[in-house]
Protein backbone atom coordinates (compact mmCIF):
# COMPACT_ATOMS: atom_id res chain seq x y z
CA UNK A 1 0.00 0.00 0.00
CA UNK A 2 1.57 2.97 -1.16
CA UNK A 3 -0.06 5.74 0.98
CA UNK A 4 1.60 3.79 4.04
CA UNK A 5 5.45 2.74 2.96
CA UNK A 6 5.54 6.56 1.98
CA UNK A 7 4.08 7.20 5.45
CA UNK A 8 6.47 4.87 6.56
CA UNK A 9 9.38 6.04 5.72
CA UNK A 10 8.64 9.51 6.40
CA UNK A 11 7.41 9.27 9.88
CA UNK A 12 8.98 5.46 10.46
CA UNK A 13 12.08 5.84 13.24
CA UNK A 14 14.02 2.70 12.80
CA UNK A 15 16.03 1.66 16.46
CA UNK A 16 18.48 -1.16 17.52
CA UNK A 17 17.20 -4.33 18.21
CA UNK A 18 15.04 -4.48 14.91
CA UNK A 19 12.37 -1.79 16.17
CA UNK A 20 10.21 0.08 13.65
CA UNK A 21 8.65 3.06 15.89
CA UNK A 22 5.44 4.01 14.26
CA UNK A 23 4.54 5.76 17.68
CA UNK A 24 3.34 9.11 15.38
CA UNK A 25 0.65 7.85 13.45
CA UNK A 26 0.16 4.57 14.07
CA UNK A 27 0.28 3.50 17.91
CA UNK A 28 0.62 6.23 20.43
CA UNK A 29 -0.45 8.58 17.93
CA UNK A 30 -2.96 7.85 15.69
CA UNK A 31 -3.55 9.53 11.99
CA UNK A 32 -7.56 8.40 11.83
CA UNK A 33 -7.24 9.47 8.12
CA UNK A 34 -4.77 6.96 7.57
CA UNK A 35 -6.70 4.13 9.65
CA UNK A 36 -9.85 5.02 7.29
CA UNK A 37 -7.91 4.11 4.07
CA UNK A 38 -6.56 1.10 5.89
CA UNK A 39 -9.61 0.23 6.74
CA UNK A 40 -10.74 0.38 3.10
CA UNK A 41 -8.25 -1.51 1.69
CA UNK A 42 -8.59 -4.23 3.60
CA UNK A 43 -12.09 -4.43 3.13
CA UNK A 44 -11.25 -4.57 -0.64
CA UNK A 45 -8.48 -7.38 -0.08
CA UNK A 46 -10.92 -9.48 2.04
CA UNK A 47 -13.87 -8.44 0.01
CA UNK A 48 -14.43 -12.25 -1.16
CA UNK A 49 -14.73 -13.73 2.80
CA UNK A 50 -17.52 -13.51 4.42
CA UNK A 51 -16.83 -11.73 7.88
CA UNK A 52 -18.92 -12.06 10.83
CA UNK A 53 -16.21 -10.27 13.43
CA UNK A 54 -12.86 -8.88 13.79
CA UNK A 55 -10.46 -10.13 16.47
CA UNK A 56 -7.44 -8.21 17.92
CA UNK A 57 -5.58 -7.75 20.90
CA UNK A 58 -5.66 -4.79 22.98
CA UNK A 59 -4.05 -2.24 23.25
CA UNK A 60 -2.62 -1.25 19.67
CA UNK A 61 -4.79 -3.22 17.94
CA UNK A 62 -7.64 -1.52 18.93
CA UNK A 63 -8.16 1.36 17.04
CA UNK A 64 -7.29 -0.14 13.56
CA UNK A 65 -9.73 -2.87 14.80
CA UNK A 66 -12.56 -0.15 15.58
CA UNK A 67 -11.57 1.61 12.20
CA UNK A 68 -11.51 -1.17 9.81
CA UNK A 69 -15.16 -2.91 11.59
CA UNK A 70 -16.93 0.11 9.67
CA UNK A 71 -15.98 -1.41 6.40
CA UNK A 72 -17.08 -4.68 6.97
CA UNK A 73 -20.29 -3.19 9.34
CA UNK A 74 -19.42 -5.92 12.05
CA UNK A 75 -18.73 -5.49 15.87
CA UNK A 76 -15.16 -5.47 17.25
CA UNK A 77 -13.80 -8.56 19.79
CA UNK A 78 -10.54 -7.65 21.59
CA UNK A 79 -8.69 -10.07 23.74
CA UNK A 80 -7.42 -8.62 26.68
CA UNK A 81 -4.42 -9.15 28.25
CA UNK A 82 -4.38 -10.92 32.29
CA UNK A 83 -7.77 -11.92 33.91
CA UNK A 84 -9.95 -9.30 34.86
CA UNK A 85 -12.23 -9.01 37.74
CA UNK A 86 -15.10 -7.93 34.74
CA UNK A 87 -14.51 -10.92 32.91
CA UNK A 88 -16.83 -14.35 33.93
CA UNK A 89 -14.64 -17.43 34.31
CA UNK A 90 -16.16 -18.85 30.96
CA UNK A 91 -13.19 -17.34 28.79
CA UNK A 92 -11.14 -18.81 26.00
CA UNK A 93 -7.39 -18.68 27.05
CA UNK A 94 -4.24 -18.75 25.54
CA UNK A 95 -0.38 -17.57 26.24
CA UNK A 96 1.05 -14.64 24.06
CA UNK A 97 5.13 -13.39 24.36
CA UNK A 98 5.23 -9.85 23.47
CA UNK A 99 8.42 -9.18 21.11
CA UNK A 100 7.99 -5.16 22.50
CA UNK A 101 7.56 -5.87 26.46
CA UNK A 102 9.69 -9.55 26.59
CA UNK A 103 7.11 -10.89 28.70
CA UNK A 104 4.25 -13.33 28.55
CA UNK A 105 0.56 -12.68 28.60
CA UNK A 106 -2.48 -14.46 29.30
CA UNK A 107 -4.90 -13.36 26.50
CA UNK A 108 -8.56 -14.55 26.62
CA UNK A 109 -11.90 -14.19 25.21
CA UNK A 110 -15.40 -14.28 26.82
CA UNK A 111 -16.95 -17.07 25.12
CA UNK A 112 -20.20 -15.38 24.48
CA UNK A 113 -18.28 -12.93 22.08
CA UNK A 114 -16.80 -16.17 19.43
CA UNK A 115 -18.65 -18.93 18.67
CA UNK A 116 -19.13 -21.82 15.86
CA UNK A 117 -20.61 -20.01 13.84
CA UNK A 118 -18.50 -16.78 13.66
CA UNK A 119 -16.42 -15.95 10.42
CA UNK A 120 -13.31 -14.24 11.70
CA UNK A 121 -11.10 -11.87 10.21
CA UNK A 122 -8.12 -11.00 12.50
CA UNK A 123 -6.35 -7.58 12.42
CA UNK A 124 -3.03 -6.46 14.03
CA UNK A 125 -0.67 -3.20 13.55
CA UNK A 126 2.87 -5.69 13.37
CA UNK A 127 3.15 -9.16 12.22
CA UNK A 128 6.84 -10.08 13.85
CA UNK A 129 7.20 -13.42 15.21
CA UNK A 130 3.78 -13.92 14.73
CA UNK A 131 3.18 -14.84 18.48
CA UNK A 132 -0.12 -12.47 18.81
CA UNK A 133 -1.96 -14.23 15.90
CA UNK A 134 -0.48 -18.26 16.84
CA UNK A 135 -2.62 -16.88 20.23
CA UNK A 136 -5.78 -15.47 18.46
CA UNK A 137 -6.10 -18.07 15.89
CA UNK A 138 -5.70 -20.82 19.20
CA UNK A 139 -8.50 -18.89 20.66
CA UNK A 140 -10.74 -19.39 16.92
CA UNK A 141 -9.50 -23.17 17.13
CA UNK A 142 -11.03 -23.38 20.44
CA UNK A 143 -14.50 -21.93 19.58
CA UNK A 144 -15.14 -23.43 16.92
CA UNK A 145 -15.45 -20.30 14.45
CA UNK A 146 -13.85 -19.94 11.12
CA UNK A 147 -10.32 -18.20 10.46
CA UNK A 148 -10.94 -16.16 7.35
CA UNK A 149 -7.62 -14.36 7.36
CA UNK A 150 -5.40 -12.17 9.06
CA UNK A 151 -4.85 -8.55 7.70
CA UNK A 152 -1.93 -6.75 9.15
CA UNK A 153 -0.84 -3.25 8.80
CA UNK A 154 2.88 -3.51 8.73
CA UNK A 155 4.66 -6.92 8.34
CA UNK A 156 8.63 -7.85 9.41
CA UNK A 157 9.19 -9.96 6.72
CA UNK A 158 12.70 -10.76 8.20
CA UNK A 159 10.84 -12.29 11.24
CA UNK A 160 9.27 -16.01 10.44
CA UNK A 161 5.57 -14.91 11.68
CA UNK A 162 4.22 -14.15 8.28
CA UNK A 163 5.92 -17.43 6.73
CA UNK A 164 4.81 -20.02 9.80
CA UNK A 165 1.78 -18.51 8.84
CA UNK A 166 1.18 -18.88 5.42
CA UNK A 167 2.93 -22.17 5.74
CA UNK A 168 -0.47 -23.46 7.89
CA UNK A 169 -1.83 -22.08 4.67
CA UNK A 170 -3.40 -19.03 6.58
CA UNK A 171 -4.12 -16.53 4.33
CA UNK A 172 -2.06 -13.30 5.55
CA UNK A 173 -2.17 -10.22 4.26
CA UNK A 174 0.19 -6.96 5.06
CA UNK A 175 -0.62 -3.32 3.49
CA UNK A 176 3.42 -3.18 3.83
CA UNK A 177 6.11 -5.91 4.14
CA UNK A 178 9.70 -4.64 5.72
CA UNK A 179 12.62 -7.28 4.35
CA UNK A 180 15.16 -5.05 5.90
CA UNK A 181 15.68 -1.91 8.12
CA UNK A 182 18.92 -0.12 8.88
CA UNK A 183 19.20 1.64 12.20
CA UNK A 184 22.52 3.61 11.38
CA UNK A 185 21.02 4.96 8.08
CA UNK A 186 17.38 4.98 8.62
CA UNK A 187 16.92 2.99 5.65
CA UNK A 188 13.83 0.65 4.82
CA UNK A 189 13.41 -1.84 2.25
CA UNK A 190 9.88 -3.48 1.36
CA UNK A 191 8.96 -6.18 -0.50
CA UNK A 192 7.21 -5.68 -3.64
CA UNK B 1 -28.64 9.46 25.44
CA UNK B 2 -31.54 7.55 24.88
CA UNK B 3 -30.53 5.20 22.61
CA UNK B 4 -27.00 4.36 25.08
CA UNK B 5 -29.56 4.36 28.14
CA UNK B 6 -32.20 1.62 26.16
CA UNK B 7 -28.68 -0.38 25.21
CA UNK B 8 -27.40 -0.16 28.64
CA UNK B 9 -31.02 -1.76 29.80
CA UNK B 10 -30.90 -4.19 27.83
CA UNK B 11 -27.14 -5.84 27.97
CA UNK B 12 -25.76 -4.02 31.03
CA UNK B 13 -25.54 -6.30 33.74
CA UNK B 14 -25.14 -4.90 36.88
CA UNK B 15 -22.47 -7.08 39.44
CA UNK B 16 -21.95 -6.95 43.24
CA UNK B 17 -19.25 -4.36 44.29
CA UNK B 18 -21.03 -1.63 41.93
CA UNK B 19 -19.45 -3.23 38.79
CA UNK B 20 -21.53 -2.58 35.60
CA UNK B 21 -20.84 -4.88 32.63
CA UNK B 22 -21.09 -3.56 29.52
CA UNK B 23 -18.70 -5.97 27.42
CA UNK B 24 -21.50 -7.64 25.12
CA UNK B 25 -20.98 -3.58 23.48
CA UNK B 26 -18.51 -1.27 24.52
CA UNK B 27 -15.58 -2.91 26.42
CA UNK B 28 -14.41 -6.24 25.33
CA UNK B 29 -16.98 -6.75 22.01
CA UNK B 30 -17.25 -3.09 20.48
CA UNK B 31 -21.06 -2.51 18.56
CA UNK B 32 -19.10 -0.16 15.94
CA UNK B 33 -22.78 1.39 15.45
CA UNK B 34 -23.50 2.27 18.82
CA UNK B 35 -20.07 3.87 18.64
CA UNK B 36 -20.61 5.83 15.54
CA UNK B 37 -23.77 7.04 17.09
CA UNK B 38 -21.72 8.54 20.34
CA UNK B 39 -19.70 9.95 18.13
CA UNK B 40 -21.23 12.11 16.89
CA UNK B 41 -23.43 12.76 19.93
CA UNK B 42 -19.80 14.47 21.38
CA UNK B 43 -19.41 15.97 18.22
CA UNK B 44 -22.62 17.90 18.74
CA UNK B 45 -21.93 18.39 22.48
CA UNK B 46 -18.38 20.04 21.96
CA UNK B 47 -19.53 21.86 18.60
CA UNK B 48 -18.66 25.50 20.44
CA UNK B 49 -14.82 24.81 21.23
CA UNK B 50 -11.83 23.95 18.99
CA UNK B 51 -10.31 20.22 19.50
CA UNK B 52 -7.14 19.38 17.80
CA UNK B 53 -6.11 16.30 20.01
CA UNK B 54 -8.18 13.75 21.43
CA UNK B 55 -6.89 11.92 24.48
CA UNK B 56 -7.31 8.52 25.96
CA UNK B 57 -5.63 6.07 28.32
CA UNK B 58 -5.44 2.11 26.91
CA UNK B 59 -7.18 -0.21 26.67
CA UNK B 60 -10.93 -0.10 26.44
CA UNK B 61 -10.90 4.06 25.64
CA UNK B 62 -9.25 3.31 22.52
CA UNK B 63 -11.53 2.32 20.36
CA UNK B 64 -14.37 4.81 21.61
CA UNK B 65 -11.22 7.47 20.62
CA UNK B 66 -10.80 6.65 17.21
CA UNK B 67 -14.47 6.48 16.15
CA UNK B 68 -15.12 9.60 17.66
CA UNK B 69 -11.90 11.36 16.23
CA UNK B 70 -13.04 10.79 12.96
CA UNK B 71 -16.05 13.36 14.06
CA UNK B 72 -13.71 16.09 15.26
CA UNK B 73 -11.37 15.11 12.06
CA UNK B 74 -8.10 14.84 14.54
CA UNK B 75 -5.61 12.67 15.53
CA UNK B 76 -5.80 9.99 19.16
CA UNK B 77 -3.44 9.81 21.62
CA UNK B 78 -3.57 6.96 24.02
CA UNK B 79 -1.42 7.16 27.11
CA UNK B 80 0.11 4.22 27.94
CA UNK B 81 0.05 2.03 30.97
CA UNK B 82 3.84 1.39 32.24
CA UNK B 83 7.00 1.97 30.34
CA UNK B 84 7.82 0.35 26.90
CA UNK B 85 11.27 -0.24 25.01
CA UNK B 86 9.28 1.62 22.68
CA UNK B 87 9.10 4.57 24.11
CA UNK B 88 11.24 7.26 24.25
CA UNK B 89 12.40 8.70 27.63
CA UNK B 90 11.10 11.99 27.16
CA UNK B 91 7.62 11.45 28.21
CA UNK B 92 4.85 12.70 30.32
CA UNK B 93 4.39 10.48 33.05
CA UNK B 94 1.63 10.33 35.88
CA UNK B 95 -0.09 7.08 37.75
CA UNK B 96 -3.73 6.28 37.86
CA UNK B 97 -4.94 3.93 40.19
CA UNK B 98 -7.51 1.73 38.25
CA UNK B 99 -10.79 0.80 39.78
CA UNK B 100 -11.31 -2.61 38.08
CA UNK B 101 -7.71 -4.15 38.40
CA UNK B 102 -7.56 -2.80 41.63
CA UNK B 103 -3.51 -1.34 41.08
CA UNK B 104 -1.34 1.72 40.32
CA UNK B 105 -0.34 2.05 36.68
CA UNK B 106 2.54 4.46 35.32
CA UNK B 107 0.68 6.41 32.41
CA UNK B 108 3.41 8.19 29.94
CA UNK B 109 2.67 9.99 27.02
CA UNK B 110 5.53 11.29 24.44
CA UNK B 111 6.37 14.41 24.46
CA UNK B 112 6.09 14.92 20.84
CA UNK B 113 2.89 14.25 20.82
CA UNK B 114 0.87 16.45 22.77
CA UNK B 115 2.15 20.37 23.33
CA UNK B 116 1.55 23.98 24.70
CA UNK B 117 -0.88 24.44 21.02
CA UNK B 118 -3.30 21.62 21.30
CA UNK B 119 -6.65 21.87 22.73
CA UNK B 120 -7.47 18.51 24.10
CA UNK B 121 -11.00 16.80 24.38
CA UNK B 122 -10.48 13.47 26.98
CA UNK B 123 -12.76 10.64 25.94
CA UNK B 124 -13.08 8.00 27.82
CA UNK B 125 -15.80 4.83 28.39
CA UNK B 126 -16.30 5.19 31.90
CA UNK B 127 -15.93 7.75 34.97
CA UNK B 128 -16.13 6.57 38.53
CA UNK B 129 -13.67 7.68 40.90
CA UNK B 130 -12.52 9.52 38.25
CA UNK B 131 -8.46 8.72 38.62
CA UNK B 132 -8.31 8.10 35.10
CA UNK B 133 -9.10 11.47 34.48
CA UNK B 134 -7.21 13.11 36.41
CA UNK B 135 -4.49 11.63 35.38
CA UNK B 136 -4.95 12.49 31.61
CA UNK B 137 -5.39 15.66 33.13
CA UNK B 138 -2.22 15.98 35.16
CA UNK B 139 -0.60 14.89 31.76
CA UNK B 140 -2.23 17.84 29.79
CA UNK B 141 -1.28 20.32 32.38
CA UNK B 142 2.41 19.54 32.55
CA UNK B 143 2.14 19.52 28.53
CA UNK B 144 0.96 23.12 28.57
CA UNK B 145 -2.06 22.21 26.27
CA UNK B 146 -5.78 23.40 26.89
CA UNK B 147 -8.46 21.08 28.53
CA UNK B 148 -11.80 21.66 26.57
CA UNK B 149 -13.62 19.16 28.15
CA UNK B 150 -13.98 15.31 29.08
CA UNK B 151 -16.39 13.30 26.95
CA UNK B 152 -17.31 10.04 29.31
CA UNK B 153 -20.22 7.73 27.64
CA UNK B 154 -21.01 5.98 31.15
CA UNK B 155 -20.73 7.92 34.01
CA UNK B 156 -21.56 5.98 38.00
CA UNK B 157 -22.93 9.30 39.34
CA UNK B 158 -22.70 7.28 43.14
CA UNK B 159 -19.41 7.41 42.84
CA UNK B 160 -17.13 10.98 43.39
CA UNK B 161 -15.25 11.79 40.01
CA UNK B 162 -17.99 13.43 38.09
CA UNK B 163 -18.46 15.82 41.06
CA UNK B 164 -14.78 16.44 41.82
CA UNK B 165 -13.98 17.59 38.19
CA UNK B 166 -16.99 19.85 37.91
CA UNK B 167 -16.39 21.38 41.21
CA UNK B 168 -12.86 21.95 39.77
CA UNK B 169 -14.39 23.85 36.78
CA UNK B 170 -13.76 21.34 34.14
CA UNK B 171 -16.39 20.25 31.95
CA UNK B 172 -17.76 17.22 31.80
CA UNK B 173 -20.45 15.66 29.40
CA UNK B 174 -21.62 11.99 29.97
CA UNK B 175 -23.94 10.43 27.47
CA UNK B 176 -25.69 8.29 30.50
CA UNK B 177 -25.01 8.79 34.26
CA UNK B 178 -26.23 6.05 36.53
CA UNK B 179 -27.38 7.51 39.79
CA UNK B 180 -27.68 3.77 41.35
CA UNK B 181 -27.86 0.38 40.51
CA UNK B 182 -28.66 -2.93 41.99
CA UNK B 183 -27.22 -6.38 41.78
CA UNK B 184 -29.72 -8.18 42.88
CA UNK B 185 -33.11 -7.02 40.46
CA UNK B 186 -30.80 -5.90 37.78
CA UNK B 187 -32.40 -2.78 38.28
CA UNK B 188 -30.55 0.34 36.96
CA UNK B 189 -31.82 4.25 37.76
CA UNK B 190 -30.17 6.96 35.18
CA UNK B 191 -29.95 10.60 36.37
CA UNK B 192 -31.71 12.76 33.81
Amino acid sequence: MELLEERIRKDGIVKAGNVLKVDSFLNHQIDIGLMNEIGKEFKRIFSDVEVTKILTVEASGIAIAAIVAQYFNVPVVFAKKSQSINIDGSVYCTKIESFTHKRVYDVIVSKKYLSADDKVLIVDDFLANGCAADGLIDIIRESGATLQGVGIIIEKGFQDGGKRLRDRGIRVESLAIVDSMDDTTGQIVFRH
